[in-house]
């Protein structure tokens, strides 16, 4: 059961760009009142207006929402890590993944038209390269989920990692070799500085000619246009994206129409309300009770 | 590097229902130099023109094609167990129930109007009930891809199974309760006396309201026209099909343009040519110097 503000929470939040949730849920707060604050992303300078501040929990996996306000406490800020998102975005990328490899839109077309039309799989699931640039939490479920599958599974991070069956590539120097082996390059990296618009012209001309991109992190790790550019070119053979520089995607956008793109409305993970509670009423204990807050992010990292 | 026959049987067997493959690949063979046969539907009656066939050697998962024969020589006769063929049927099944449980459907149309309409899952994946009727190499491999997305598995089998995440129930008199339990369906079963028709209005009424099927066995375990019954009353609210009781699925079948039923030419689990021919090889080795066949079918089971 969710306290009535709580419900609130779950559905403001998930609509609105603007403030997200006060603890308690009432709209009627005296900031005074305001120990702990939870949610996406609160509006820049608003987090100071609360002089009694402890402590900040994200609702998502990313702390973007918060680090872009120049204003930030400089108080503990945790990132939500939640099994249930973590399946939702590995379920995501897996099904896209598939539908790429299968052919089913070929399939879903041929049906439409009446059509028995059998074709092989163009590269054998063998052969299939699939990359995934972050191996935090959710690259790591994602690999595991794509584990039964018999591709071929490899990641970058900034530091090496060692998943059974996924190959680390590691640091600025790994990028490139990484990436010329990644027929499906899927993007769940944290928006930081250091990865602010990697997705862009010189990192699609390193991939393979016919890969794919997928990005279920942030909007700004893509420069829309480069992408466009690439998949018209014919270097990309398509995209899966979930996430947008301007979300919702504005109506004008290219991306809507493009027929290489997969757009969906920035669903991949969605934020359990029943967990998301659970964690912040864990977080609120912890601190009350002086036992150390799990998830913490290091501000000048990033995550 | 395959024989020129083998080649050719690839392309044959996968366009056509006749005349499979005659071991050495030459198209002017005498009846009495044939020692072994593999293909997927020979002709009745053709297996006893050859007087001196020692086995036979299917080179599909299931040998229907071989059983319906009723002139079949008493020979040994093996099933294919490929790993290739069972990580492409887990995959197609992975794919259509992911794409089903995320409304991937409403966001393809959503995009073609250019519209942002996020919606939430209509079920949990923790909630959602999976059961796979037949868990035998395929069946086993499907639940095994389905393990990291935290749904609830079970199966059904002739015998009880064992395998660690997956209900298992067995036998007749647990049909019922197996099949008011799914709310995905999935049919991978041997096609035999006992399974032909298996999914029909009876086992239909036995699914929760709001239950997908999935076929990828073979056509005649579906009574077509109760599906599509079950699908216009409201009852189930999907069904993937990529097996038909004819095929190619005729132009004026009603399955084509079906709303609710997302139909594929027979393409879950592709023969690989090269594992193909290795099984052959390994199979005619293996009888050549009087070691045991694998996979040897007990024809009484069907399987």
């Amino acid at each position: 059961m969710l306290p009535p503000g709580w419900d609130a929470l779950g559905k403001r939040s998930f609509a609105s760009d603007a403030f997200d949730a006060v603890l308690h849920g009432r709209e009627d707060y005296r900031p005074e009142d305001i120990a702990y604050f939870s949610g996406f992303r609160p509006p820049p300078g608003f987090l100071k207006t609360l002089p009694r501040l402890k402590a900040m929990f994200s609702l998502g996996a990313g702390v973007d929402g918060f680090l872009r306000d120049p204003d930030l406490p400089r108080l503990p800020l945790t990132r939500f890590v939640d099994p249930t998102l973590m399946h939702e975005m590995a379920q995501y990328v897996v099904m896209h993944i598939l539908i790429a490899h299968r052919g089913q839109r070929a399939f879903d077309r041929a049906q439409h038209q009446g059509q028995w039309q059998q074709h092989m799989l163009q590269r054998a699931s063998r052969d299939t390269r699939i990359g995934i640039l972050g191996l935090g939490d959710i690259g790591a479920a994602i690999a595991t989920s794509l584990l039964p599958f018999d591709f071929q599974l490899s990641g970058w991070s900034r530091s090496r990692k060692n998943l059974a069956g996924v190959k680390s590539f590691a640091g600025a120097d790994e990028l490139p070799p990484f990436l010329a082996q990644c027929d499906y390059c899927v993007c769940v990296l944290p928006l930081t500085d250091a990865t602010r618009g990697i997705l862009n012209a010189e990192t699609f001309a390193q991939l393979p000619k016919g890969a794919w991109v997928i990005n279920v992190a942030r909007g700004g790790h893509l420069i829309e246009n480069d992408l466009i550019a690439a998949l018209d070119g014919g270097h990309l053979a398509g995209a899966v994206l979930d996430v947008f520089r301007s979300e919702p995607l504005p109506p004008e956008s290219p991306i809507w129409k493009h027929p290489k793109i997969t757009a969906t409305p920035h669903i991949a993970g969605i934020t359990d309300a029943r967990a998301a509670f659970a964690y912040v009423a864990d977080c609120v204990m912890r601190c009350e009770s002086g036992r150390p807050l799990e998830n913490v992010v290091d501000p000048t990292r990033g995550y």
